[in-house]
């Protein structure tokens, strides 16, 4: 006969949680690594990067066209179009740029330097090719049109990127523009992956790990699979023990509510240097999820349910990644939406609930459908596309109903 | 002294454009590999997924607590507190299952099989423990609390998952929960990515390439770099012909508008078996996008600045992409937003005109802020989140003023 007796949680509001977490360790010195940018993607920037000169250097045309002095074709209508001599042309990469004169015109192609004298751009569009030395005008363009003037995508000295960037596809695209071959990033946050439970001991794949391995990378930590430990004691003490040698951070699955077998808690508390700085959210599912800081090291104790542990993740996991690995982007998308029926979310102060949702479509905000099911349910995860977290004391949702919803 | 004569462009709206591009060429017979679960992540499902059997199996608990039958507790309360005798345990995994008398429990763990004769679960945390094998209940249950019938999450036969999905980390968790330990998935189609332009030939990263690259696989396509061409036709001809050996589509930046060096929509004619299916899109920035099908397969022309680049991919490249891959998961979220300042949208009738966006926060709606700036700015890109179309003939935008955003 198993021992009985259980641990008492006592539960605090998520955000309150959030920040008992944070503070409750430091951030790891960070390892920096350079990367060459076509590596860069997803990366964690580790230095401020900084425009050296003018982006453009020079003032360039929009259009594929013909610079002109807009003074010449001041009167150009299609009663008296206007010819102009054609003296040459200048495109993107040419440093030297030719000078025109009264009554004379250049071609320039996009993103090609002015040629001096011009203050206007007539597009190729807009002229009739009378011969291979001469066009026609038959509107007066405004000056300055067409033309985009030096500095004013990006200024020299200004600062583009800052530290902690989670370089996009557009940002690896203007390192590479602004001469980047390489840049510095931080060593993404090392996240040992442990699944608990005698279950789950003979399977090949374990079902949680993988899952929350993917969310882990998703969000730029990198994932260390630990395994599964069965529920014993003193191999969770064993295997959280070296675990932590090889990571910033445990991230345990099961084994965290008040059951016979759970004993995650008792383990890690059990640990040298360990403290228990959290034991259960005012957030269901989820409410088990507790927390501490061994060695200095977050030690993050979800449930074992999947839509516990999703939740768990979500709520405390993802802002210890960022802590970790020196993260400022904004990693998670919130918008407003429209639910489609009435919802009676069960009655349980002073717990927030988290409920999944499905984007439907659009009529004037985006429909949702509420996805519900046990936090076991994992058809519940499978149909959602991310999830609204309902206040404490609220119980029912009216068809119509505006909520917040959090992409997954 | 270059030739100056221009091709002309015959606009399509976006949506028209989206119709003739799919209708103009056939899906590639799709190549099927089988890749291990732990790296199914973001792959292209090439099987329908049935379900074998109920899940759960039988009913399960959805608490650590005791199955009872709820008849021995029906006149419990504080001041009548029932004592029921602990006959034993189940815990996940245990496929025995023992049975209860009148006036007994059995530990059950969260997920365990329910014990026969039992019909209710009361929660560790809503007993007291009398001793090692009595506890006692001081309110009623009601029948079935707490249990979660077989076949309530997913029901044996039903198709979980079908062809076509983009597999997301809820999905290889349930595929491994399943038992799967392998997984049938398309081999993504191979899209070679071709900048164009002699002033991009000496260095040593293309940063268009680089950004096209990077959209192009997180839209499940496979990129494969075919570097530079100068402005030659017969030079691209060349890479061309070469490059659709060993890809499934080109995407070509750069070269396709009316300007001297713009080669690529003649050079792609003028190969066997080539035919123009667009030549021009009624939306800007990226109104140059072209679309050829060359041998059967398609060859999308993007602009060559920046922002009318990442247009013309959203418009035409995404659906390619989803086509040649069997792609049926929603790639692209679309919501709601409010715009915080008056907006002049520039008047360009008969175009759409696409204005990026940035998220800025929270009120009633996600509030957004329109970043402009020339197509070639870079800056305009780094700076947003998504981008909204704007109908022809719109010319202002008010303050307040709801409009769809695309995430990136």
């Amino acid at each position: 006969m198993p021992d009985l007796s259980v641990k008492r949680f006592r539960y605090v509001s998520a955000s309150d949680a959030v920040n008992i977490t944070l503070n409750s360790f430091d951030a790891p010195p960070r390892r920096i690594k350079i990367v060459s940018i076509d590596k860069a993607f997803n990366e964690i920037l580790a230095e401020n990067i900084v425009v050296k000169d003018d982006v453009p250097p020079h003032n360039v045309s929009h259009f594929d066209g013909y610079a002109v002095d807009f003074r010449d074709l001041r009167d150009a209508s299609p009663s008296n179009p206007v010819h102009l001599r054609v003296i040459g042309s200048v495109f993107p990469g040419d440093d030297e740029v030719p000078e025109i004169g009264s009554g004379e015109a250049c071609y320039v192609a996009t993103g090609a330097f002015i040629p001096r004298n011009a203050n206007t751009i007539v597009p190729v569009e807009a002229v009739n090719l009378i011969d291979e030395n001469v066009i026609e005008v038959r509107f007066p363009p405004k000056i300055g049109d067409h033309i985009i003037s030096r500095g004013s995508d990006l200024r020299g000295g200004e600062v583009v990127f800052k530290i902690g960037r989670v370089l996009r596809a557009f940002d690896v695209g203007l390192l590479a523009f602004l001469g980047f071959e390489a840049v510095r990033v931080f060593v993404k946050p090392k996240i040992g992956v442990l699944s608990s439970g005698d279950e789950l001991v003979s399977s090949r794949f374990t079902s949680h790990s993988l899952m929350l391995s993917y969310l882990i990378r998703r969000f730029c930590g990198c994932p260390v699979d630990l395994g599964v430990v069965r529920d014993d004691r003193s191999e969770i003490v064993d295997v959280i023990r070296k675990g932590l040698k090889g990571t910033d951070c445990i991230m345990t699955i099961g084994g965290c509510s008040r059951g016979v077998k759970d004993l995650l808690p008792d383990a890690v508390l059990s640990l040298s240097d360990s403290n228990m700085v959290l034991r259960g959210l005012k957030r269901v599912p989820g409410r088990q999820t507790s927390f501490a800081v061994v060695g200095g090291k977050p030690v993050l104790m979800l449930p074992g349910l999947c839509q516990s542990m999703v939740v768990g993740f979500y709520t405390l996991g993802v802002p210890i990644i960022k802590k970790l690995g020196g993260i400022t982007s904004q990693l998670l998308f919130k918008f407003k939406a429209k639910v489609v029926e009435d919802f009676n979310a069960s009655f349980m102060p002073p717990f927030e609930r988290v409920f999944f949702v499905k984007l439907l479509g659009f009529n004037d905000l985006p429909l949702v459908h509420l996805v519900t099911g046990p936090s076991m349910h994992r058809s519940v995860l499978i149909k959602s596309n991310g999830f609204t977290v309902i206040p404490p004391f609220k119980i029912n949702i009216k068809r119509g109903e505006i909520i917040e919803v959090t992409l997954f």
